[in-house]
């Protein structure tokens, strides 16, 4: 299908997303989002599950041994929006400032088209709660979200790229996401005594020193891994040595190698340089989201059908995370990333910003990959 | 006077301590406290001046030139009362956790006792708030608590000296306290790109770490001095470098250049390793007490009329620190230490502790000793 | 020219190469070797002129616009061999374990085939002297070596790679070299009295430590950076505190950027951290090698030269550093890494090992590389 | 004796003296000394035993219960000497730089005067090698030196003191000292392949900035306590990581509990830290010197004795060390410090310097008070 006739679904898509925007919902809670999405199938004669608590799948079948899959996510963000738009976010706190309003909106006018549209095969729409930071996509493969699915693919609006484009790329595209929380067990005690406790405020602060040197050095130096610790608290006084102090991080990988090198590394520094001051070093260490890495045969696909609609760029791996690797680690995957920034219209502010937005006019692409992808998939 | 003739009023001290016990009132908020302290130095004929907000000061006048003063402190900690007994505070967070309730109960009956004896000379009473952080000392003395006084005592009960026991020291006695707050700012960003940021949790980290070397390196290894850390708190998620980490902590030293060295390294140390990092160190320092010298004639004194009624010990410097250090700046000063431990019955709790208490049985010799080093002074 | 034609000069490589190893000459003192190449050059008629000290550069002249070079270099290292060979480096203290006998060996051969062919076109042969950390390469640049050359092109041996094997990709291959020196003066003194020095290794440690943040959370996670302290001296007894700690290092990237971003960080970091102890931190940083980028064009023109006589593999980029990338700065270049491991051999050990070795059966082939890549070169 | 009667002996002390300080002797290795010691005893007609390889001990006997020692250590250190003086050092790197010299002559002469008194009781004199860091009193200990002696007392001449003066405390005057070693072992390699290696010289730096904790934090701020890490070296190039890093310190104490408790901590944190970053710490931990403790009835003796002849003052603990603590915590024993700085001789600089003199007009007071304290302790 050609550009132009996507054009008269623009507004819809358009009027979709900012309905979303103005009802945001945190990760398992989407319960107004899933319900418009399953009433919105329905309508179109699409049948629906509920799984994972508020996720939906439907699936149009149209014959055929061929089964692919497109995913949007639906979850917002518990920032509170200092957009001042007509259609900004009416709950205090809760903002989708990710860019999930704009998923969901344009893979339900991508089913409207491909339910009108004919051709042999079989494509589902997974729209999925919770992919921040909660698994959601997890929770959706384990209750059978992808079962007898061939391939899948999704979009991610993205803050960096300018409308327009489009990025697809083969091989890892996003980390390994990994989180850790510390508790280091010291003895507290009269801060003029430190001589009768055993000060873990101190003992914190030589490890995550310590923790520098796992990226420095242990660590091939050809390959990515970043170690953050992004929260820190212990003590309630300027005179009390404190009893414990906590800390909490993520670690961001793509080979595997580094990853449990990583872990391994952090685990052991944590364990005996705590034993070191005579403290106890207590971790959890917890994989978040796997690396999502595309399929080669898919990005190759995908960048044949863009090239028709958008300009098509390289993305270069970031490392942040996506639980789209969750299928993409079971079936062959794609995930792209369509351009939504436009600096003359000031829509320049980074994904879980109060101030994110997309640039609306972006979406009708969106959609119009999404509807083609489907198809050329299942020709091939 | 003998310590039998003191036996008469045990009672009555005792009923004090109790009811201020059970009615703790934090600094600056004394206000219960600080009426019936009024009330009764009236009630003795004692005419009483307010100042420092809710302190006392009264005075007997027998002529002569000679004018010594008696101080106790008054405030309560936010402490919860965990001792399950029958004068247990009333107020939920609030506590006499530090003994204030028997110093100013002691002193009362001390004020009683010498208002019906004959001597000549001026005796003030001073009933100060706020000794706890606050430093109500210094607002006592800059209202003209101690204007034309000679000497001063003051007794603190003492829960590491067993019952029976005072201990008495000429010299350093208890430590100079100064308070340091510390904001590192950084820059912020998310955890997966911290080269885009300035991470201030590193910073902060490497900055304590080489806090250290100060006392390990800087300060002469024949004098004391402690720095400690108690409060560190950074970031609001395991995943977002925050924009700036805020710690706080404590210095104490005996010896002035020690402690002038302490402050200057510090702020040294914090400014240039800050910008090592390419973050800023800003640093609040405050002076909170001075150290408690006690005057060397005092002290002979003092152990001369101890030792009549109780076993007399030397009391090593301690790191803790107390505002009675403002009066004994500025005219000579005893301070001395009330053992008040029964481990018979149960009272092994340190100060600042929930389960704190004071065997009550070392009250009346409290009493006699501060009656009895009243009149001793005049006639010195 | 096929492989089969290259076979009779075998023999003589080998020769070569075993009389460079026997006689081993450290940078700017290769007057031996220098001596030998000059005469193998003029015995074939091509005319020679010295620079840089020891090196040579000959030319042969056959018309046309185009003029390209080869490059091999030929010092020794400081090392002393083990290993029992009859061509054993006859200087005590000084071995070929980096191969540049081979180099120069194999050039020389390339030189006489290639002086006995008919083509069209100007090929230079480059031997120079120093490269390792001399930066002979430099010196050969400013004196004219590569004046009128199109494109040069040079050989590695490599222990990493079976003999068979050519490794050629375009891009970076290997990395960019700084060196650092820094000393850390503080004031030495009685180790007893620490408070009376400012103790340089204490300063040195904590800076040691610091400089890991620089890779773990300054240069973009998605950018390759090593930072290497190898050498750290200070004090002379137990006892004393020294006047000053001495460390060196090197940096290793590939992205100009962070190469910058790192001498600037090295530079901020020691300085202030260095301040922040009341030392002083003096620093000398030198750049030593650029990254060797390899042209696109002369890469794909390698890879199908190459793959005619042996297998053909991607290089990795490597950390190590090269002066080769003095040419290739200024014009195209390409630099291929000949595969001369034989674990049946037992030439197993890495470059600068005592026990480093070459499997000569390798020879022949990259001499028919070098033959053939000139012949190419000229006509593309 | 009065202090005129000894003028007479003053150019012998100061002969003797500049004898000994031209010809300085290391330590065990003390002949030439010893054999002067041992020939002017035997000419007083004191019998003399030789013990711990170059020690002598005479015993003048009159009878009587009472036995009493005298003390004077002889040997020299590795320094060069740079003073300009007649009696400068013969031999190039050995110097008398601590003052050995003068305490032998003193006792020398002191021998001679009261050889020549009538008094009852028995004097010892020890003339012991090897007090620099060797411990040579253990040895004259383990040989029988003080077997039968009731009390023992030495001299030292004192740098920091003025001629004129004499300092005697009671109670510890100097430290205990240790010793350590440490090796941290790693792994070795390339410094572009820090993943390849364990990094020793990182690891130590941590380790040394961890070290500084346990002043700072273990020790009771009230007890003094000194580590110092005096020497480090690790590496050979600036580019390759080494196998290993090895460094040395010192630990000075008073209180034997805080003894241990360094001891155990240093073990401690570098087995354990080390261990974080997946080296081996091993370490090599001496003691050196026991604490020199004076007793306080000689004390009292002492200053009662030294004040007719001098100026008394009282000695504050010194961090550094001595082996006449060997005696001293066997026997009670008296350490004190002879003054013999001279600002307007030049004589300012302090042990162990090159350019380290004693104030010979001291010297015979040092006999007078060695002869008088002699003959009072015997009364006694």
């Amino acid at each position: 299908m050609e550009l132009a006739e996507f054009k008269k679904y623009e507004d819809e898509v358009i009027r979709l997303r900012r309905d979303f925007h103005m009802h945001p919902e945190l990760g398992f809670e989407e319960n107004r989002t899933s319900g418009i999405v399953r009433d919105y199938l329905n309508d179109l004669g699409i049948e629906t599950r509920v799984m994972a608590k508020t996720g939906v799948v439907g699936e149009i079948n149209n014959g055929g041994n061929k089964r692919i899959a497109i995913r949007a996510d639906m979850d917002a963000l518990p920032i509170n929006e200092e957009n001042d738009v007509p259609y900004r976010s009416i709950y205090p706190g809760k903002m989708h400032a990710c860019g999930h309003d704009a998923h969901t909106a344009m893979l339900l006018v991508t089913a409207k088209i491909l339910s009108r549209m004919e051709f042999e095969g079989n494509i589902r729409f997974i729209f999925q709660p919770a992919e921040e930071g909660l698994n959601g996509a997890r929770k959706m493969v384990e209750e059978g979200a992808i079962d007898g699915v061939d391939s899948i693919f999704g979009l991610h609006v993205w803050a960096n790229l300018p409308s327009g484009n489009i990025a697809i790329s083969s091989g890892p595209v996003l980390a390994n996401v990994d989180l850790f929380r510390v508790v280091i067990e010291g003895k507290g005690g009269h801060g003029a005594s430190p001589h009768e406790t055993m000060d873990p405020i101190v003992a914190s602060s030589y490890i995550i020193s310590s923790l520098q040197s796992i990226v420095s050095r242990n660590v091939d130096p050809m390959k990515s891994a970043v170690i953050t610790v992004g929260k820190i608290n212990g003590g309630t006084a300027f005179n009390i040595i404190p009893e414990e102090v906590e800390f909490e991080g993520t670690v961001r990988t793509f080979d595997e190698d580094v990853h449990n090198l990583i872990e391994n590394r952090i685990k052991e520094l944590i364990d005996n340089e705590a034993r070191a001051f005579g403290a106890k070093g207590k971790i959890e260490y917890r994989h978040l989201n796997y690396a999502t890495v595309n399929d080669e045969r898919l990005a190759i696909i995908g960048r044949k059908v863009a090239v028709r609609i958008m300009n098509v760029v390289e993305q270069e791996p970031d490392m942040g995370g996506e639980d789209f690797s969750e299928y993409a680690r079971i079936i062959p995957g794609l995930f792209a990333f369509l351009g939504t920034r436009n600096e003359g219209k000031g829509i320049i502010y980074p994904h879980h910003n109060p101030r994110f937005n997309v640039d609306e006019s972006a979406l009708i692409y969106g959609v119009a990959f999404e509807v083609n992808m489907a198809i050329e998939l299942l020709k091939n």
